[in-house]
């Protein structure tokens, strides 16, 4: 399938999803170049998963999952309600974007590592597909079995550092949007 | 400088550097197929660091750094050893291999996503720069100005989590390092 028709298929299928609130502007411009279609994208999250072993996806389930800085009480509440292993995460914004050639994706990483992502990559070579991900994350076990061992004050500290982080992985976002505009829009 | 020539140089740097036991079977064996030179490796690792905030690297210590599984007790004595920011981390392997050309970078990348490299990806086209780095983490904030809030049981429980994820990320690493022989050695 050639760029074109690839890129307006692709493009159908992004009007119709649901995107994170946050990300959409930053997304929408990506997709108003020529060269670019995102292929998906997350604003970042609190997340609380209940899962039987770590990296079991296919058996993990959210007890909670916020793209907006939730109530401390409802994490704690979300990791009450865990039965199996309990992990309170924070994951960092992510894009993949699909570029038309090389070149445009040799310009996607030099706008990204002006804009501070010195680890955004190719992963894909057929669809020239470009990594963006935050490197700010949280993630550690906070109950096992129904027995939450981590207490208001570790829950809270790390909530709060949470919100810093989420707030920072954006900011890294934020630059990238302007830096790209000044460059294609 | 042609590949050859900054090959052999990045190599003189690689035999006199010290590289992480664990990694060096596979950073040996890359280094020995000619279209490829790595660049820096981390066998994967616990860390416990005191920053004065999260992102301040440059006036971050680490408080205790093992790339072999520590004692529990040396990582919560690490940790009491905290007056700033006291963050427990364990950190995935990771390893940067610089290609010849694109043609080698995706051959490479095939062989990655085979391993269950699903994010692996070229960073930098100028030396075709591919990064291949685990997935598996654990990090979350544990004291602040010397006052530990992370009792035993939370610092064992995710203590044991991060053995597990330690060996998890080793084990695709090693996947990998098995098809990379089949294909070039």
């Amino acid at each position: 399938m050639n760029w074109n028709r690839f890129r307006e298929e692709t493009l159908e299928k992004y009007r119709k999803a649901e995107i994170d609130g946050w990300i959409k502007p930053i997304t929408d411009d990506i997709n108003s170049a020529e060269c670019f279609v995102t292929l998906s994208s997350c604003a970042g999250r609190f997340a609380v998963m209940d899962m039987p072993e770590f990296g079991d996806k296919r058996n993990s389930v959210f007890l909670g999952k916020w793209h907006d800085v939730p109530a401390v009480e409802d994490v704690l509440n979300a990791i009450r309600r865990g039965v199996m292993e309990t992990w309170f995460m924070l994951h960092p914004p992510i894009l993949h974007v699909s570029c038309k050639d090389l070149e445009s994706a040799r310009i996607l990483l030099d706008i990204l590592r002006k804009s501070g992502f010195r680890r955004a990559g190719i992963i894909s070579l057929k669809r020239m597909v470009v990594e963006i991900a935050g490197q700010e994350r949280i993630e550690f076990i906070a109950a096992r079995n129904g027995q939450v061992f981590t207490d208001a004050v570790v829950l809270r500290e790390n909530y709060l550092e949470a919100v810093k982080k989420l707030e920072m992985g954006r900011k890294r976002f934020e630059k990238f949007h302007s830096i790209f505009r000044e460059v294609f829009l």
